[in-house]
C-alpha cells in the first residue's frame, strides 16, 4: 500500500461489543463514564491505526456525549472510523449503541470525537494519507472536521478567530 | 448550607496524585490515554459533587488534550474545580501535572473540561447553586464557559448560531 | 420475533477487536491465556444471547486452541456465532485473528468452542430456536456439533458409547 | 533433579483459594465464567511448571464444565495436577470446589482439563519427564489422557480416526 | 459444630499460590506492595472465616514485613492460620514464600499479622471459639498474641501501660 | 536541593481522593480491606519519594486500623507524610477520612503507618535527609516513631528489650 495514496474511510472501520459487568458500573448501577472513555479510546486507536498503519497516540478527546445512562447487563457496541486527516493528525468518530435485548435492534446512545497523531519509532509525527468519505454521513463528518479543527486551534490559542474562515461562515 | 446560595469555586477543589504503574501503560510504555480519562472522570465527579452535594452524572467530555506523553513511574497530579454552573449542569476543569522527580516541581501537562448534571433519586435533573470565581484564572474560565456552552449547543443542533451572542463576538 | 422459529446463524454474529496492553500479558510478554479465555467467554455469550434473546450462562468450554503466541500491541479480533442449538443449549464457535499491522490482513490464530444454556428468571433452562446454517463453513460446524455433543455426553458418563451413532461412524 | 527421571504426579499438586468479590460476578450475581477460566489457567500453569521446572505455555483448553453456579461471597478452591506427559506437552486437571460456609466441607463443582507445553528460552518445545500416577484417581486420569489426546488429534485433523486405537476401543 | 467449643488452629489453615504477572508489578519490575497486601487480606479473611464460620471483617493490619523483593514471574505461596482468638476478634498470621523455580523449594520471604472481627447480620461483633495451638510454632504465636494485643491497646489509648502485665514482663 | 539538609515534614505531604466503586467492595458492600491497603501503599510511597527524591520501596506495614466500615459511593481522602527518617528508612503516616456528603466535612476513619527505604539504581539502601516536624501533631508522631522503631526491632529479634530505653520508659 502506497502511504501517499488516499484511503477510503471504510479502511478504518472498527467495531467492538462489550457487556456491562458489575466491575464497569458506578454507584447508581450504570456504566461508569470513565470505563466508556477507556473503551472509546481503544476503539478510536484501532481505527486510526487501520487508516495509517503506524503507531498512533491520542492527542485529544474533542467531544464525548453521554446522552442516556447505559445499564448493568447492556450490550454496548462501539463503531469507529477516521473522519478526516490533517498532515499527521486524524479526527476519529465513534458511535455508541445499546442493543434492545428483545428485538436485537441497535439503539444509538451517543457519539465521541478523538484526535490521534501518527508517530515514527522516535516518537516524531509522520504524515498520513488523506481519508476519502464515500457516503453521505462520512462526507458530513469530513466537512465538519475542518470547522472543529479551527475551533480547537482557536480555543488553544494557536489560531486567530479571524483566520478561521469556515467557522466564521457559521455565524454569518 | 442553603442550596440556593452561590458557592465559591474553592468549595469544589479536588486533588489526587497517581503513580503510573505497568498496569496503566500502553504499548509504548507511556500512560494509556484511556486510563487518564478514567482518572479525570473521577476527579471531576468529586468536584461536581462537592459543589452541589448531590448525585452527579457525567453528561459530556468537552475537551481533553494530551500534550506530552506521561511515562511509567511518573507521579500524576490532577486538580479539578467547577468553573461555572448552568441550571442543573456544571462545567468542571481538571489540570494535569507531572512531578519533576528531582526538584519536586509540578509541570503542567494538559487540561480537561467535563460537564456533569446533578440528579435526584429518580434520576431527574435538579438545579445547583451558582459557582463564584474568586481569582483571575477562575474568572477567565467562568467567562469562557458561556462561549463553550453556546458552542456545544450549536454543534448538537440545540441552538442556532445567530443566537450565540457571546460566541459570535469572538469572530467580529 | 416468534421464539419457536428457526433463526439463521448470522443473527448470532458477534465481533470484537482488542489491543493487547501490558496488563494483558504473561511473563513472556505474550497475551496471557487466561485473558483470552475471558474475552472469548464474553464474545460467545453475546452470540448466544443474540440467537435466543434470553439470559444465557456458560455451561462448558469444549475446546480452545492456542496455536501461536499473540504479542503485546497486537490487535486481536474475535468473531463468534452459534453453530447449533440442542433444546436449551447452544454450541458457540469463536475464531480468533491477529491483524498484520502493515497490510491490515486478518491472520487466523485459533478457534474456540463454548456451550451456553438459556435460562428464565428463576434460572431454569428454556428451549431456544434452531440455528440454520446458510453457508458451507456454518454447515460443516453444524454437522460436527452433533458428534461433539455425543462425545461430551460420553466423556461425562451421560451417554453410552454404543448410542453415539454419528460419532461411531467416524471410526468405521 | 534429573530431568529425564519420571516424577510422581504429586510433585505437580497446586492449590489456591479465592473469594468471589463483586468484581468477579456477572449480571446474575454469580461468578463470571471468564474469571474462573483465568483462575484455572494460572493454577494449571503452576502445576505444569512444578512438574517440569520449565517455562510453560497454554496450548489448549480441552474441557471446562460449569455444572452449578458459584455465588458472590463463595470460597472457591482449585486443586490442579499434571495427569500425563507426552513429549513436550502435559495434560493438566483442575478440580473446583466451593466451601460449605457452615460445615467447612468442600463441595465439588466441576473439573477442567488444559494442555501446556514446556519451552526453552527461544520458545522451542522441550521434552519433559513422565508423570507417574500413584493412586486410583490419578491412574484413571492417566489412562484417559491417551484417549483424549487421540480425540484432539483427530478433531484437529492431525490423526486419522483408524489410527486412534485406544479411542476406537471405546466404540467396539 | 458447637460454636462454643475450642477449635484446633489447623481448622483455619488456608493456602494460595499466585504468579506475579506484569499487572502486579511496580516500576522496578517487582511485586507491587499494595498487591501483596490485597492477597494477604483475602488469605487471612479465609482463615478467620474457617475458624468461626461467620462473616468476618478486617479491623487491623498489625504487621507486614517485605524482607526481600519478589520478582515478575515468581510463584508466591501464602499460608495463613488463626493464631489466637479474643472474644470476637482473631489474630491471623500469614507466611509468604517464593518457590525456587529449579528445585521447587519454598523460600520464606516474610510474615504478616492481621486482626479480624466476626460479625452477625446486623454488623454487631459476635464471640468466636478459642483457637488451640497443637505444635511448637503455633504455641509460640499463640503466646505472643497476648503481648501484641496489649501493645495495640496501649498504642490506641485503650489500655494503660501499667495494666499490660505480659508486655511489661518483656522489659523487666 | 542538598540531599544532606533536613527537610520539613510538609515537603512530603501527599493527598488523594478516591470514590468507592462496585469494583472496590467486599461481599457486604463496604470498601474491601485489600483495596484500601493498596491505596495507602501508593499514597505513602509518594510521600516517601517527595521527602528523599529517590526510588523508594515498601519494607513494612507497621499498623493499619479499620475503625469503621467505608461504604459504596463514599469519597475517601488519604493524606500522608513522612513522620521521621532513620538512615535510609522513613516512617510514613496516612490519615484516612470519609466526606460527609451533605456538609462536605471530612470525618477521620483511621490511620496507617508504613516504612519505606530509599534505594539507588542497584537496589542498595541510601541515606535520606532528616524530617523536621513543624507543628504539634507532626512533633508527636516524630517522637513516637523512635518507640515504634524500637518495638519493631525487638519483635523481629534485632534489638534486646533492655536496650530500648525510650520504649521501656512507657512502662515505668
Amino acid at each position: 500500500m502506497n502511504s501517499r495514496e488516499n484511503r477510503p474511510v471504510s479502511v478504518s472501520y472498527a467495531q467492538t461489543t462489550h457487556v456491562v459487568l458489575p466491575n464497569d458500573t458506578n454507584t447508581l448501577g450504570n456504566l461508569f463514564g470513565g470505563r466508556l472513555l477507556q473503551w472509546l479510546d481503544i476503539s478510536c486507536a484501532i481505527s486510526a491505526h487501520r487508516h495509517c498503519k503506524r503507531v498512533v497516540v491520542t492527542v485529544a478527546v474533542n467531544h464525548v456525549g453521554f446522552d442516556k445512562p447505559i445499564k448493568l447487563g447492556d450490550f454496548v457496541t462501539i463503531k469507529s472510523h477516521v473522519s478526516r486527516a490533517f498532515g499527521s493528525s486524524m479526527e476519529v468518530w465513534s458511535d455508541v449503541s445499546v442493543e434492545d435485548q428483545v428485538t436485537g435492534e441497535l439503539i444509538k446512545c451517543n457519539s465521541a470525537i478523538y484526535t490521534f497523531v501518527a508517530v515514527d519509532h522516535a516518537g516524531r509525527p509522520v504524515n498520513v494519507p488523506e481519508a476519502e468519505p464515500t457516503n453521505e454521513e462520512e462526507r458530513k463528518r469530513y466537512e465538519g472536521a475542518l470547522r472543529r479543527r479551527q475551533l480547537r486551534l482557536i480555543l488553544s490559542g494557536k489560531m486567530k478567530p479571524e483566520e478561521a474562515t469556515e467557522l466564521k461562515a457559521l455565524f454569518e
